[in-house]
């Protein structure tokens, strides 16, 4: 009776045999019999994991490798084709499996090669990887002490650092991991609306008045997707320009029957790396009783340096901040933090109380089950990488990596600021990494007509792009913004990065774009 | 050059240093300066997280050892004080980073445990964990196939492989692995306002009729959570009884001037598992116009089983379809996927084009960048696990691992169903995995006074819980319900498990009893 019991199982010859009534072929018990739970499968479990760690072991070797590509780049149809990716009624076997893996890092990107600069997350930590190994190998949820006792604690720590980091008073306060930036973002919009309005949790919106919320112009999609979402609509969210005045124009909607409960200011955009004025948007709120969101999805990490956390002075203000350590400070992702400043806020605004999964007469200490303040019930145990690499970085080696991406930032700026076929898209030196710029190729330098050079000029960081993949050399992002053609967004958070990575991206783009 | 620069470094001495101006020991640098992106940092690399496997692998052994404790329980603050679970400015050493992992695996839940049967999730697949260590060494984002091209074809394969099985022709639809059942359902109740009112996206729930939202008595939580969450408000979700009629309820609230917008059957409730009957509310969805949506988070996986599918007959009929792998098919957590039959609904839903993720002059088929169909922004690769652990067993695996779960727990409820001491919560077999007893305890059986008795053995589950947690042997979870006092609430998803482990819950359960 120890022994797994799968239906009736009837042995009829070397390959065929009679499981639950029908036919079928020697494969199918290999992996179900052979990897435990079976009785006796330690030896071969072993063995399989240890091949599929030497395969992932290689690939990590191989992602850090300069010589190597960053992507072996198929279009979809044709990747499709290159590999057997379906899935069917019967097993393969073991040595499929591998197979499969080899095939799916062979055409994955390396995410951790240290040209691979697309995304505001990238690299990869060989602590927060060997983490979330351990994490997926603990399989457990988040939503009570009961089945994450450690996890939970963990979270409970590292976010009160996390507070105290921002300057609230003792890291008092509230919080949670969520699944990403946008999410955050929208439990930040969801709290804001409770705070002032609580019977909307029972009543809907159809309780309370016309709500507006207010962002800045280059602030993430999140914060309409949330409005959105959350019944409030995206015309109800105001951006605000740079060069407009904030109290003016909540000041006017206002005074047009308009209720402003929410203001998102963004740390970092996404594009431009600009950070709000949070001191003055503090006063605004302060004045009108409006909720202070602090967007620090991509510039929130900069709270970690001593010497750029300047450009979050007045974020201990806020309501609420998103803050991402799955962006610049390179944990695996993903790992989204929402910081919320009053205590118990989230719990009211969320609970259910679902006597299934939380319980009011357990044996310990029921403040550590916070899974009923979550929009999620089941929720994926994002810490642990989290809390593994400030363990073995401590805060400065935090702050090292963040002062050495801004340091290549600077380098990078400098470097092109005044060189022939390069144009900057915004004036002076970046506030984050961000460095967006065009490159004109020599043919189109001297071009003319305006609009012919625009039109031209729009098609080279697409070209460059796509060339760069093909290639399998660097990645970098591209995007037009407002009446501004396609340019070069440069971000680096990519910890593997160098000044002679920089160097080789310049020389890149010249290359692969001279002839356009 | 091509050395990791951090900052400026001036050795001072043989433990001391001199980091951007400050003076720091040498523990700093061992991680930052030993493991990878270092140069020359491959083999240290390659040994650390060789370390950190072979710590996985024996915890995993043990995991399915019976004679190991399911948990080392300690109370939180007894937890908290037995490590040093605190974060600081400076770094501890590789050395102290592995003692970390096994101070937190000390402390885990042996999710994988035979005997652990406390959640809907349980059991740890080898495949499945595999395929997650794969994923988190390939660290990347499911926005674009640009950054996951393999990932994004999985996705689609797998996605149209499961409406296939859903039944909607051809495997057409739509759908979006999500970060859990309550988010899937949120995303279902989200298309269901937006198909109706697509005004609601830009002028917010100002701009449609008072809403209401239908769902059986028993359905899990997230329903109103959802509600809540998307401004429609807990008030407007009617939980209807099992002995109701639907049709005259729905008729009911149409009458009195609200609009039916949302209809969401259970498929395996969270408790006694049970089914509505999908066929008899499709038909009134259909005469009302209604979104049909199933929640199938924890009975979708029934599908794959010939024997019992028919509970879900009529699923075919539905708009959308939460179905959770991470449940029933012990895929690793967290893999949910919300299924939808209309296609590019998703997609004009939740789109905010963000140009600089989703540019429009890419040089591969766009269709593959799905990004901007989900209301997260960076979204984790749970596809891997599911598509890997598919390829390994077949459809015909994950139906003979839900066929003997079934098997074990109808094993369970003949068991019990006439043994003195029993009661069962509700009357037949039950239809999932869920059986819902009343252990009472031999001091208890003859008890007259109802009230009294009532009181006594609403504290006998919890009691026998805690006392299973404080010796580790297996875990169980229990819950009031209405008017009913706690009871187990059994629930068979893991594969290792077994009939003796059936045999042993019940053996502890009265072990642990019989002096209450």
């Amino acid at each position: 009776l120890g022994s797994p019991k799968l239906g009736t199982l009837q042995e009829k010859g070397k390959t065929q045999f009679t499981f639950n009534g029908s036919q079928w072929n020697q494969n199918f018990f290999q992996v179900v019999l052979d990897l435990l739970p079976a009785l006796d499968g330690d030896l071969k479990t072993l063995n399989f994991l240890q091949e599929v760690v030497d395969i992932l072991l290689a690939y990590i070797v191989e992602s850090f490798d300069r010589s190597t590509k960053v992507i072996d780049f198929h279009y979809p149809n044709e990747l499709l084709q290159r590999n057997n990716w379906e899935l069917s009624d019967e097993p393969e076997t073991l040595d499929d499996i591998l197979i499969s893996c080899r095939a799916t890092l062979k055409y994955a990107i390396k995410t951790a090669h240290p040209r691979y600069f697309n995304q505001l997350s990238t690299g990869l930590d060989m602590v927060g990887l060997a983490a979330d190994w351990l994490t997926s190998t603990a399989n457990t949820n988040m939503f009570t002490y009961e089945v994450a006792p450690v996890f939970v604690l963990l979270e409970y720590v590292t976010l009160k650092k996390m507070r105290e980091i921002i300057g609230w008073e003792n890291g008092r306060g509230d919080g949670i991991f969520s699944p990403g930036g946008a999410i955050s973002n929208m439990y930040a919009m969801l709290l804001a609306r409770y705070k002032m309005f609580p019977e909307v949790k029972e009543k809907g919106m159809s309780s309370v008045p016309k709500l507006v919320a207010f962002t800045s112009e280059h602030s993430h999609f999140s914060i309409k997707k949330g409005a959105a979402a959350l019944g409030i609509g995206t015309e109800s969210v105001i951006c605000i320009k740079a060069d407009e005045r904030w109290v003016w124009i909540i000041h006017s909607d206002i005074s047009h029957g308009y209720v402003p409960f929410f203001v998102s200011a963004t740390a970092g955009t996404t594009v431009y790396g600009a950070f709000d004025p949070l001191i003055a948007i503090s006063d605004i709120c302060k004045k009108y009783g409006i909720w202070m969101h602090v967007d620090g999805a991509w510039g929130g990490s900069l709270l970690m340096s001593r010497k750029h956390r300047w450009k979050l002075n007045g974020v201990e203000r806020a309501n609420s901040m998103t803050w991402n350590p799955h962006k610049m400070m390179a944990v695996p992702l993903q790992c989204s933090a929402l910081l919320v400043r009053e205590e118990g806020l989230m719990q009211s605004c969320n609970q259910m109380h679902a006597c299934y999964l939380f319980q009011q007469d357990k044996h310990y200490d029921l403040s550590y089950d916070t899974g009923d303040k979550a929009l999620q019930c089941g929720r994926h145990v994002d810490i642990f990488k989290l809390w593994l690499m400030w363990r073995a970085k401590g805060t400065i080696g935090f702050e090292a990596q963040i002062d050495k991406c801004l340091e290549l930032s600077e380098y990078l700026y400098n470097k092109i600021k005044d060189r022939e076929g390069y144009e900057m898209v915004f004036d002076g030196k970046p506030q984050h990494t961000n460095v967006c710029f065009w490159y004109l190729p020599p043919g189109l330098r001297y071009v003319e007509d305006k609009v012919e050079k625009m039109k031209r000029l729009h098609k080279v960081a697409p070209t460059i792009k796509a060339r760069m993949m093909e290639y399998g050399t660097t990645m970098v992002s591209y995007q037009p913004q407002g009446d501004k053609v396609n340019f070069f967004r440069m971000v680096i958070s990519n910890p593997a990065a160098t000044f002679e990575d920089i160097d080789f991206l310049i020389e890149e783009i010249e290359r692969l774009g001279q002839d356009l």
